[in-house]
């Protein structure tokens, strides 16, 4: 089986899919897209994927796009460890708490929206960082008001790491990139730091990734 | 079986829902928060989705968030007809269709998107819709690439209109609100036509709902 990842290191979705592979087990290849350069825009990556976006999952040469699709896809060529449970209810939440960085918070913050808010309003370095902060916090607290409900245990889901917090690791990814603390939000905090203990997620870590030490540390 | 979703006219999240759940035919109740008017964020709503968006879906009394694990839930408690295929691959690319717009072009265009835009940029609502007619358009194109290199058939999968053809048509009922025209993408022009001409689909449309009837017509 031969697993390639276009990926990037500063991009959440590509990390997300490096903590599933390791959970998994599965070794794979990653190519780094430097999406900051804006190579995802070029021919050769358009060729690739035509959505112009990281991550892309290519297994024995068939490709698959978006880092949600290709978890459960995981999920399903490799059943053990499961990412997803298998009650159909408590899949159903992994999902819904998946999908709250996945579809609402994280998509605001990405480099081709970064990139149009200078072009468009003339945002500069600081406007940009304030809109990142305050979409980032928003996630945060959306997910901690979620886990007060349903506290983790020690796991989004309970005693299995999962899908659930896979993303919820990659909302706090993006909450160091603009310095944000987790003091405000201790259930996130307690979930990141179950998962950031174990080596499959240390090790996914942007600033562990290949490419970002080859760029000199530069981000 | 109790069914009651919170949605709103104008939300195609909502949208999703309501096609979905008539194609599986399954009776539901939609009750109408008001998202323009910020009637999410009230203390009443929190109660029943603390991350302050639309829809939330109740099954018996169990809550779910997210359209796209509500639409996996039904096709889990109500397989037929299927919105996800039984092949592994197949289902991922329905998924990878699915989240381009769900997770990429989608949640860059809701209000409370737009209201930012207006606090931080101070942008006007020429400036806004730009902004939402830039990213509509960016989704809309991204898919007419991907319908290039596998076309419709007629549908986005095959013969059986299914997730990603929700998902298609979601991003087109998008468009319109911008009066971006079709001309320019005609495979996700021949989906959504396809698509449109199914009761399911027609009378999920925002402008058929009451609420957007209530409200006199107007948005």
């Amino acid at each position: 089986m031969s697993i390639k990842v276009y990926g990037f290191w500063r991009s959440i979705a590509s990390f997300r899919i490096r903590v599933a592979l390791k959970l998994k087990a599965l070794p794979f290849e990653e190519i780094s897209i430097d999406i900051l350069q804006g190579k995802q825009f070029e021919p050769g990556y358009d060729a690739v994927n035509p959505e112009h976006v990281v991550p892309t999952f290519i297994h024995d040469g068939h490709s698959l796009y978006q880092s949600l699709a290709i978890m459960e896809y995981l999920d399903d060529i490799k059943p053990t460890p499961r990412l997803l449970p298998d009650d159909v209810k408590e899949r159903a939440y992994a999902r819904s708490l998946a999908l709250m960085t996945i579809a609402d918070a994280h998509p605001l913050t990405v480099p081709r929206v970064r990139k149009h808010l200078a072009g468009s309003f003339g945002a500069d370095a600081h406007a940009i960082e304030a809109w990142v902060t305050h979409w980032t916090v928003e996630g945060l607290a959306a997910y901690e008001r979620f886990l007060e409900r349903r506290k983790p245990a020690p796991f989004a889901l309970g005693k299995e790491v999962g899908l659930a917090d896979i993303c919820i690791a990659g909302q706090v990814v993006g909450a160091q990139y603009v310095k944000v603390e987790l003091d405000a939000y201790p259930l996130v905090k307690s979930i990141s730091d179950r998962c950031f203990a174990l080596p499959e997620f240390k090790s996914s870590r942007p600033f562990e990734q290949p490419d970002y030490k080859a760029a000199g540390g530069k981000h």
